[in-house]
């Protein structure tokens, strides 16, 4: 018998358990609860104000990687216009941050056998080459492993060129990211241990074009700092390919450099509980983006997913028995300062999340959701699994276990539900950390189907707790 | 009880029913499939075509309406493209088609209260103003039934602008084109009934932006013949909001024609079955596009998604049991021809077409399959959609009643299963009969789940039949 044939089955007695066991009040409660998530996606797909933020949001505050002045643009939108909406109270929360900058526009060559420009970002927190030009032979690895096998006699003075591609084969890209992404992380210090003097990286996404992609970079305490650089799939094809006939050099030149402490701030607005206002039920995203682009699936549209679930409750004159907090994390992309600080303040206050949900999937068609979070509250939130899931999946909804946000996981030791919205991910690769996450790649009714899909999902949190 | 939720327990029921029935052998039977289900997969993302051929198609033939040059092109394209798959046999089946010309650019002004250019095109199949300028007040109606209502003294010598936007809150946007394409199918005559000059129609989409949407529109015979023009949703949203004013006139001027019938062809390609050679499974899409733009989504995608079907299962070795026949139906969009014909002549030949599997709603994410047909072929097909189900739905594929395509409808008095690839439909009328529906509206990925998700239907009815 396969898994998913066990699965199938598992879920389908506990359907039919939890279906028999329903009586006609709860039934009632069904229908009530069908017709409100039904007012909660007609009012989004009608006036959802979500799309305007967004391109709002993107266009006059743009590239805000936290510590820059976009990212102190972008506290002062969201708090503006969390001001505007209705929460009972709006504040920021302090949070210190490490500041990276790019620099002037990296410019990176392969010399030797041909010229030619590639396409390059620097990677997040890597040093550059001070304006000077960086040139050497390149070396092709598939993975941190093979640099260790190569060890200092082949990699010494080399420029190691990590280029193993993000698995097209798994269904769900954020899987294929995740066997990849370690070269980007971790490769410059696997590198530098063994003598190379930089690393390119093949970009992170399955498609074949001239898009760079950034992302965060680690240095590892101890081992010298080289500068790190993304190069398109194209281009590193091409690498690849020239490789095959003999030698090939690279030049590089960029001043990136890590810029020290700054102080930034997270954006927080709540409506309080009517009921229950102990048990604070969080909906969010991240403020910060990388510096190229505008932020736009990359987690703009988290923020507005968030702000709408709030207007649209007080829109349709819902009253929440629980706290609903809508948290603009700072720093999620480069050290998750915000997300830290936040749960480290709520601890010290001695706050109880029952659920938080996070939206940093992008604003693509709503799948699902993912849960996360301790047997304590996953064992009883499974019984409300057979009343929910039938609201939700008219609407292409469906429930699984996994991850759930980076900014909320530090949240995890309050024992409430850790929640992820996963919209469709064949896109996201698409346009992750580039200069063309920008509006026009994100689709009004896709992000407002997002929108609604969590406005729903607090609904029925907040109306039956997780008891 | 709501509806959701009765229709839950009757799956669940159904599904664990099956579950509880399966034997040890069909359990080994499920491993199988759900291996070769991921090899199509594997194959599909890593090494599929579809992407490059849509490609290729889109820019080199383009623009298809049947009947004209552009048509016969795609007719030697494809035919051309089937011969070098490997299909056992590719033949071209004549028909006869209405063609239609567009003509000059079309010429559309609102001329008072403002002078401003409309974004226009002329609906298929409707006569033009013959090249001179017809210029009269419009008058905002939001169905047919309203133009009845006003009758002849408020309607005649007027130009009815038919204003009912696709109904947002549609999930499903296919229901939303339901709901409002009367007005652009019907709208010319029964405004000329009442002695309208000319007809505007709002465009098909929920967007709000520049693009006019064309499609069929269908006189009524013994009625006068008016020009009927489409408008974008921007221009539309300007000329109601003008007219709350005051009057408001609009000028046409075009010369779109019908110009009598033509002979064009479908392209079919098959593999004889190895064992049950005359089960026909049938897999196709339509060839013809509209006059605009390169029909990428509508339907270059259902073609180049059954030829990857063959492809695939010729690439992976797999040896059809039944007979598998590619077909690419000509004049789907304007008249159903070649569906007609191809239907007409399987029945003159006695055959029969255990299933047929039509691609018609764009490129995107599929979201799984609608079925139709009569309950003698529907009723033993349920029985199998236990075991397929779970096999298909870690894709993210589901199974719903429905409608299957235009093309394959007429093949229904064969008894066969007649089925629809249901991709999301979110972004689908963003493109659909407009100038911007090419290859960059296409993301390769979305395409090629689109492809995998139908080869792997097709490969379990080949196994496993439907009885």
């Amino acid at each position: 018998m396969n898994s998913y044939f066990l699965r199938s089955i598992l879920c389908s007695a506990l359907c039919l358990l939890g279906t028999m066991l329903i009586s006609q009040d709860d039934s009632n409660q069904q229908d009530i609860d069908a017709k409100f998530i039904k007012d909660i996606h007609n009012q989004i797909l009608t006036n959802g104000e979500c799309y305007d933020w967004l391109t709002d949001f993107t266009t006059n505050v743009g590239a805000r990687l936290a510590g820059s002045i976009g990212s102190e643009k972008a506290v002062v939108f969201m708090e503006s216009k969390m001001k505007t909406i209705g929460f009972d109270s709006v504040w920021t929360q302090e949070c210190k941050v490490n500041y990276w900058e790019r620099g002037e526009k990296e410019e990176v060559y392969m010399t030797s056998p041909n010229t030619q420009r590639l396409n390059a970002l620097s990677l997040g927190n890597m040093i550059g080459t001070d304006g000077k030009v960086l040139e050497a032979e390149i070396i092709e690895v598939k993975g941190l492993d093979e640099v260790e096998a190569l060890g200092t006699e082949k990699v010494k003075g080399k420029i190691v060129f990590y280029n193993r591609p993000m698995d097209p084969t798994k269904i769900r890209t954020f899987n294929a990211y995740g066997g990849a992404v370690d070269q980007r992380v971790y490769g410059a210090s696997a590198a530098a241990a063994y003598g190379a003097v930089a690393v390119l990286v093949r970009s992170m996404t399955t498609r074949q074009d001239d898009v760079p992609h950034t992302g965060t970079s680690i240095y590892k305490e101890g081992v010298k700092q080289i500068p790190a650089i993304s190069i398109s799939t194209n281009d590193a094809n091409l690498l690849s390919k020239t490789l095959v006939q003999g030698k090939v050099s690279v030049s590089i030149k960029n001043n990136s450099k890590p810029m020290g402490e700054k102080t930034s701030h997270s954006v927080i607005g709540e409506i309080r509980g009517s009921e229950f206002p102990h048990e604070i039920i969080l909906v969010g995203g991240h403020l910060d983006s990388w510096d190229v682009g505008a932020g736009a699936h990359d987690d703009g549209a988290g923020c507005v997913h968030s702000l709408q679930v709030i207007r649209t409750m007080l829109e349709l004159g819902y009253k929440p028995k629980r706290t609903i907090r809508c948290v603009m994390f700072q720093n999620e992309e480069n050290g998750l300062a915000g997300g830290r600080e936040y749960a480290r303040l709520s601890d010290e206050k001695g706050e109880f999340h029952l659920a938080a949900l996070e939206s940093d999937a992008g604003g693509f068609v709503p799948r699902g959701f993912s849960f996360d979070g301790h047997a304590d509250v996953l064992k009883p939130f499974y019984k409300h699994v057979s009343q929910w899931l039938p609201l939700l999946e008219s609407y292409g909804l469906q429930f699984s276990t996994g991850g759930s946000g980076a900014d909320i996981g530090p949240l995890k030791s309050q024992k409430g539900l850790l929640i992820g919205l996963r919209p469709d991910s064949q896109r996201y690769f698409d346009y992750h950390h580039t200069d063309i996450d920008r509006i026009d790649a994100v689709n009004k009714r896709e992000l407002e189907l997002g929108a609604a899909a969590m406005t729903s999902l607090i609904y029925l949190i907040d109306k039956y707790g997780l008891e």
